[in-house]
């Protein structure tokens, strides 16, 4: 994910480039030291205009996340002629894979650290409530398709596409917070499941 | 969990009264509205003794992160005539289910936040790179068991380990983090997949 296709590189608004600010901060910074101050930093016009915009860190974070949001597709080819299990597979390399650099993993920590600000502060909870209903609702998409098209067998969809959900939260949640885990294996017995448990006899 | 299992009623050391109320003030009021002062009004001596004992809230939780991972065993019952795919269940039952009362819940959403530092904090990475450490050998231990006792197939139990590991640490961090998330769902797939791959053909 990069801040150039996230953002505009000729924002018209103010708000997009201090949400595109917000951005670079928190991959510099995390979530614990990211101050409004830092945030300037990356931002090309007066401070003072952030603190017009917003009341603090947490209100311009929610705004952040609402942003990233409108931009989250767990299944962003449901029209094309890519079967299901390839539909399945592109989610699974996002999750499953470690992050292409540095900015990546540390933009990946800094989501964990907001998820968890969830466990105590309902309105980031209500947020991760709606992120999770759209990717549970993708992933669903994605095993319905595959069993109407007959490359699945018939499993429940909610049940499938809540497991994989609970994994992909955990190999995040992982890959953030542990120096040794490797998605990769995860994602070989992954492959296992889906092809043991979902593909159709003779697929 | 209960604060009686974990920590001795009649703890002769100081440091077992510290980390009996930080666990009851963690409960109370999760990692980020944590103060040395909120444990004070859990610990029935001075609060003094605590900065004594301790230069701040992190050094503070560290330990008693270490305390916890003392008691920590994924796999309770290794010598006991209980068959792997039993030992199993016991370990998808506790990560599987909904936290049995408030307390619990308020617990685990603070392990979450703790997990969380992680993301920023070399000291706690070095943590849950241990805890992990020791749920993923206590999972592979169960399956390597079952592969031996000719209970489960020849699958990798590093592997195998692995996927369930990340589903159990994504399953406490929805439960934490969001309203919506029913972990019952998430255990009848996984019953379906330790069905269907690991159960030696026949049992």
């Amino acid at each position: 994910m990069t801040s150039d296709r996230l953002f505009p590189t000729d924002p018209d608004e103010t708000r997009i480039e201090i949400l595109a600010a917000t951005y670079e901060a928190l991959r510099e910074h995390g979530y614990a030291d990211l101050t409004i101050q830092r945030i300037g930093e990356h931002f090309p016009k007066s401070t003072s205009l952030i603190y017009h915009h917003y009341d603090g860190k947490d209100e311009l974070l929610l705004d952040f996340l609402t942003y990233l949001l409108e931009d989250f597709d767990p299944d962003p080819e449901p029209d094309c002629d890519v079967d299901a299990r390839e539909r399945l597979s592109g989610l699974l390399e996002w999750a499953l894979s470690p992050p292409p650099d540095e900015g990546a993993a540390a933009f990946r920590g800094a989501i964990v650290e907001l998820r968890a600000q969830a466990a105590a502060d309902d309105a980031y909870r209500d947020h991760f409530d709606e992120h999770d209903a759209l990717l549970q609702a993708g992933i669903e998409t994605i095993v319905a398709d595959g069993i109407e098209a007959g490359e699945f067998r018939e499993v429940d969809p909610s049940a499938v596409a809540a497991a994989i959900h609970t994994l992909v939260i955990g190999s995040l949640t992982r890959q953030a917070t542990t120096e040794t885990f490797d998605p990769t294996t995860v994602r070989e017995e992954v492959d296992a499941y889906v092809e043991d448990r979902l593909l159709a006899e003779g697929r």
